[in-house]
């Protein structure tokens, strides 16, 4: 059996854990764009949590489950147990806020190897997820640790909430609505290509940001949460896999076509720095359109909105731009993509892990 | 990335699941104990799933974490991969009705290595869940799947709800209230006695039951869902780690202590069954009571019960016997254990990951 978090198990860490959270809980940072409806009644130390969604609100659920040597690694100069507390709770957190919803509770279940077994290695990884959880005022209520055999995995499951009958999908894009991004795209793949193919000592200061946001996303948790709550977007997604695959995955939701400007897209500004393709110099144009178009793991959102909704959205969300890219289009599973005046059919080529496998 | 269970990702299993589990969430099987007061409004097929829970209810928690060599195996002989779905499922269920809550929803997360990444092993992992799951009305609602660089791993997250402030802690014991567990002790670390033993050839027909309920799990869900919806208990707790384990964490919880009469604990009759400790014989008395004591991986429930409401109790629950098996004591802490009229200490003795691999 794993050694649940219930303050019942063996090792001092889940005690302390079960203190720390379950003190922090109650001193969550709350936000000033919503009131928050749902309360903790028990966090971690039983065999379940338990929280009160009152009235009014609906209860979003994720679950995301990464693995060492597949989706992260923790040889020096990859990602840190910090890096990956961070980023197993981010990526949850994105989805959350892929559906108009704001997150509240956090669940980790992580399995680690008898050699990593010790207290500051699960207690990093607990930091990375403790620090990110703060900052959006979402408490870890429970989860699990047990050995492997071999390798780390981590399992982050997240709880939102939205109010009634608000929570966004990617089924309601309509014909004539603008697509919308946050951010900047393909700045997380060439972070992985940078880890890659080089050692962290000869990193330059851009290549490292590109690196940052590779292993420490910044899901838009504020961004989604509006999103939500003003009804401003017809359908929501994030960016996990790369444009090309997401957007499909909008049109075929919303039984709609869709027509991409490639000059609109936000392609990461700093993929045309130095360091990348060679000492002295960045990616081509069209190396950066097609990191920005099937890169994965931006985490940023992609909505559509309709031409009234679009015309009132904020230029920006706590310093987070929001660019439109084009415009959804009747012609039926179609993503056409726009180059120098040409238009071309898109097809998802986001990361696909057996695909990757084959080649 | 992962392939999130979102019905956008490059599997036609997820497809498929997402057809059936869709289909069939409406349709689950309502128990006649209680009314479901949360409805669905969005399951497989978006970056999370959605659902509300109405005002008067609240909502429970659990994940669970599972990994291949550590918490099962699946060599020839041992579980299959609908055994592994079906105990995955079974140990957040019974979690879930160890908080006196009653199972609505539930999210799987399934890591595989490649090896073993062909259509029907993902497939029998999860018919193994939703046999349960709909014997259960729980409606599978969202996960992720993964590869592994080795070994399967799954984490199981079941979420339930209990009436408002009715759901059941290991902290509402007093001092004179009586303590009863459902069904039998010791079956389950007596087929993996079993499993480590001898080649499956070789089994019994009582060897053969004691496997199973090893492999295959019986959460207590009604007896669960009874005792917080009437509020029969004052303390609840399931048997994962073994009975000396898991009151301790009752009693620590409480503030109290314990005394459990040995000639009261229910043995598992099997194990007296020859083919246990040799072709001709079964355990002793003291090695089956050893195992009823500290074997974990019962999944029966142990509660306790003021004398007003011990009174009251039904003598089973869907065939599921309850016996009583002892009282709370002042005695901060203490749990002591009466064998043939002489009051001993007893220990938390449960099964324990790193303790197993020191010895």
């Amino acid at each position: 059996m794993s050694d649940k978090l219930t303050g019942g198990g063996e090792f001092d860490f889940i005690n302390r854990l079960r203190r720390r959270e379950n003190s922090h809980s109650t001193t969550a940072t709350h936000s000033p764009l919503t009131t928050h409806h749902s309360s903790l009644l028990k966090g971690i130390g039983d065999d379940a949590a338990v929280f009160r969604q009152l009235s009014g609100f609906d209860t979003v659920v994720t679950a995301d489950l990464l693995v060492e040597g597949v989706d992260f690694r923790l040889e020096r100069g990859w990602a840190t147990p910090r890096d990956l507390g961070h980023k197993a709770l981010a990526v949850s957190l994105s989805d959350v806020a892929a559906m108009g919803a704001r997150p509240r509770f956090c669940l980790l279940s992580v399995g680690v190897p008898a050699a990593r077994w010790r207290r500051r290695f699960l207690e990093e990884v607990y930091e990375g997820v403790r620090a990110l959880a703060r900052l959006h005022g979402v408490a870890i209520i429970g989860g699990d640790t047990s050995r492997t055999t071999a390798g780390v995995v981590v399992d982050s499951i997240v709880i939102g909430e939205a109010r009634s009958g608000r929570a966004l999908t990617r089924g309601g894009a309509h014909p004539g609505d603008q697509i919308f991004v946050t951010g900047t795209l393909g700045a997380a793949a060439a972070g992985l290509k940078v880890l890659e193919s080089r050692a962290r000592a000869r990193l330059t200061k851009a290549t490292r940001a590109l690196v940052r946001r590779q292993l420490r996303p910044t899901p838009r948790v504020e961004w989604g949460a509006l999103l939500g709550e003003k009804r401003l977007a017809t359908a929501l997604i994030d960016l996990s896999d790369g444009l090309s695959s997401d957007l499909a995955h909008v049109c075929r939701e919303s039984g709609v076509g869709a027509r991409v400007e490639a000059e609109l897209l936000p392609v990461e500004p700093l993929l045309k720095s130095a360091g990348l393709r060679s000492k002295s110099a960045g990616l081509s144009e069209g190396e950066a359109l097609a990191l920005a178009l099937d890169g994965g793991e931006d985490f940023e959102l992609l909505f559509t909105a309709s031409p009234r909704a679009s015309s009132g959205l904020p230029r920006e969300v706590g310093g987070v731009p929001v660019t439109r890219v084009g415009e959804v289009t009747g012609e039926r599973g179609k993503v056409r993509l726009v180059v120098g005046g040409r238009a071309r059919l898109l097809r998802p080529g986001g990361f696909e892990h057996f695909r990757r496998d084959r080649n």
